[in-house]
């Protein structure tokens, strides 16, 4: 039993097993001076994921994973793709993620927040359909891929192509995990009517309020490039990662504006665990005394800087500044399910959103999460 | 084998087991003097709930549900809650049902008829996100919880709530199981842009049709109460319920109207069965000479008057009363297996759909139901 | 395990296994002297079909089977049924295929091409909601239903029905399996409002141009008839079908036009296998020397023509007729894992699309799928 059972035949290559994760949150956005006229801010609540699907593999070395969000009574599929997995290399095709960012890459089952850091979303990182090669050699691993689109958006009308490529070292010093990686992403688009903006939910995902947004632009490429480091000593962490964005401007004459995101946390577990790491990303976190067991679980805390800044004064673009100071406290009675309590406070600075003429404010956000996967 | 298999690690509190049914049904409404110009009526079919998904616990008493229903190739979660399991008291997190009804919360496999009494249906019970407790002692149950609104509606933009208890006595006498319940539950809506209005179908579901429904009234709450008492000696079962439901109009100097339903039905085994029950809801039955022993599987006779009063002249809606006599009957070739054959008359006063200036009218419906679970 | 692990209890009658696959196809289709104004020819991708689903039999020789196909973040459930399974007969109740060609039968993990013949889809042949017996005796084989319609499409304004029967004969002759199959379908139609069209994508799938499509006309039935051919000797295999549709127009004074399909296809497995076949349709091929073994797995080389004729000038519809030229060759690395690539070259006469005013033009295509099922 792994969350749900684990059925394999290790001779002859054999293993599957179900999957799935649900996670609530209940969310309260301050209305700064009530001088947002709109019923997004308040309290408001959602089933933020509800997946289920599968994993296997087949004899040859053959993996699957293939698992669809029910969120909203909507289906959108998450990993949905097969792999050779050889060694040192393994080849990857469907649809996955594209190799941006340590946060966006760790799963939303062991992130430290009740959301990633605001450029993720922001930048619009998400899994497209791709082809990808990874190599892993000791402390090292290699992620580079072509890709697409999204499953809802390829089809004969949707041409755009992305390179993505990451790297990632991961040594293991003197009893502490360290994490040191660099990613780059090229993409080509085309045809896409209605071009791209940029923008941003407070930390929560309930609401569908955007503090900062860029306005929506005629988009021929996007380059990012992102670097991330961590390290994991004992019951400490430490993550910290920059992201820049630069949006090719399909206009003549337009100066292409660049926008950036990152963050730096700090987290330690007063239970004396250790936060789980494997493969590049952050993982489960083993409890020590868990519930069943007498004990009380794992509880956490974390402390946040996030910043997004989708300003670019030289190309005329003001879609915001966002800076978040935020506290968490994770409760993890056992490996499987998970309960967080956060707090944030976010400073705005150019706002999307005009209060009483002023875009410079401060907001409050609280939400909690209750979460079990299997 | 519980349908599908069911796998468990009993020391260490692990279990898992995949689930799903699939009802098919099939209908025949009259068309009273064929006065009605639609094509609603007549024959009509469809797949009534096409479920799959999974339960399972993990160590520490937590348990989990997670099901979605694509009848009509779209995603409706059903249960889709966790919950922490002691030995008298359950917390549970998530989309639930909340506690409104014996028909309600007895599962579609095992109620008497294709639908559920009328005023469930009209009075709108369904699943919503919440967190409730339960506790449970000898023969007493109690359920309360508050809850937000289901999946697919919760968002920012929608703060309604409800609080929601249910208090079940089902003692065990001279060999039969009794039941006696109670229920009460209040809502306040915000922000429910237009309005509320309680309609039914002519006791099956693949037609659209309804003949009794109210007008869409502004709403901002909803009251109701019920009462059930149902009890099994041997083949034979009774259940009734009432129901009664208080709009609260949001407009100046309106009434507000109160509504009515319930049904009073008993059922019978020719083949010696007993209906089954468990934890304040009727379960699967038992059948005692299964086709695959040889057997004729379980045959059930089922006779119900069902009532709805969606009329309140005080308050100036006439949505029509329904009545509906109905006559039942069941096959149970196994126990995962059910074939339903149903015969309803519904009389109709003060109908929705007038037929040649009529309101007062009888309406003859026959269904038939294929089901299977898992 | 047969692709995921197959859970029985053979005692009682139990039987469970979770079932799926997935299917990336990529495509370029020739824009013919780039006459054609459109971003759907070019490079297209798409998930072409990414199913999951359950299978399972209970005591009392029931069996069920449910699956749902999430490519493009949509539902859609494929087989959907449940059946009694007696030693000569069987009953099925619920949404599957009605017994219209060999290819069409057969599942898409099996088929030789990426899409099968033009004229299955041409002539909209799907899985829908119906009874069906199968009576099987020795080499034959017969399937008979009535069908309502589609899962989407059935309730209580949709009152179409068709009559389906198809009979098979396959014996086992010099150690070669034969094939002789023909089928009859006759449809009702009632409200379809907006008619019904015959059309064709160029191959693949994941473009959605036609070059081939007859005009929308109101329809109220449609008769059509096929007859199949088959043979398995060694590497060898050989497969032919002819498909005649008769659309019942319903206008006064109009004549019914009548379209046709058919193709003739050889295959020839290098490493050599021998193609699978059971119960009436072409079945998993079994690798020879697999890569988990040491071997390279199967190779197989495929030639068609495929043909689609939807002109009928006495009717004066004239849709266009379609000749495909296909070779096709698969790669089985091992049992549950096919890369299909794909080369078609398509030759048009009156074509639904003009290309500088004409439209007599050929069309190539290339394509490839890389497919993994469990």
């Amino acid at each position: 039993f792994k969350g749900s059972p684990l059925f394999g035949d290790k001779e002859a290559g054999w293993d599957f097993k179900v999957r799935g994760r649900l996670q609530y949150d209940f969310a309260y956005v301050s209305n700064p001076s009530n001088g947002v006229a709109t019923n997004e801010l308040g309290f408001s609540n959602e089933l933020r994921r509800g997946r289920i699907g599968v994993e296997g593999t087949t004899p040859g070395s053959f993996a699957y994973k293939f698992e669809a969000d029910f969120a909203g009574n909507e289906v959108e599929l998450a990993d949905a793709y097969f792999q050779w997995k050889g060694k040192v290399a393994a080849i990857s095709f469907g649809q996955h993620n594209n190799f941006q960012s340590l946060e966006e890459l760790t799963s939303s089952r062991f992130i430290s927040f009740m959301e990633r850091a605001a450029f993720t979303d922001a930048f619009a990182f998400e899994r497209r359909i791709g082809v990808s090669a990874t190599l892993t050699q000791g402390d090292f691993k290699l992620d580079a891929g072509v890709f697409t689109d999204d499953i809802s958006s390829v089809g004969g009308g949707n041409n755009s192509y992305s390179l993505d490529a990451r790297a990632v070292f991961a040594p293991e010093i003197a009893g502490g995990q360290l994490h040191f990686g660099a990613s780059a992403h090229h993409r080509e688009l085309n045809d896409i009517s209605g071009g791209i903006r940029y923008r941003q939910r407070p930390q929560v995902h309930s609401t569908g309020i955007r503090f900062v947004a860029t306005p929506t632009l005629p988009t021929s490429t996007e380059t990012s490039y992102g670097v991330e480091a961590a390290g994991i000593f004992g019951p400490f962490h430490l993550a910290g990662e920059a992201h820049w964005m630069e949006q090719g401007i399909d206009l003549p004459g337009a100066t292409d504006p660049s926008y950036f995101g990152g963050y730096a946390e700090v987290g330690y577990f007063f239970t004396g665990e250790s936060r789980g790491y494997k493969g590049g990303t952050f993982d489960r976190t083993k409890v020590k005394n868990p519930v069943n067991k007498g004990g009380m679980g794992a509880f956490q805390g974390i402390a946040r800087v996030d910043y997004l800044d989708l300003n670019d004064s030289d190309a005329g673009v003001l879609g915001g500044k966002q800076t978040a100071y935020q506290l968490g406290l994770t409760w993890i009675p056992v490996d499987y399910v998970r309960f967080l309590l956060n707090y944030s406070r976010l400073e705005l600075k150019d706002a999307a959103i005009a209060i009483n003429g002023d875009r410079d404010y401060g907001v409050d956000v609280v939400g909690m999460r209750a979460q079990i996967d299997f």
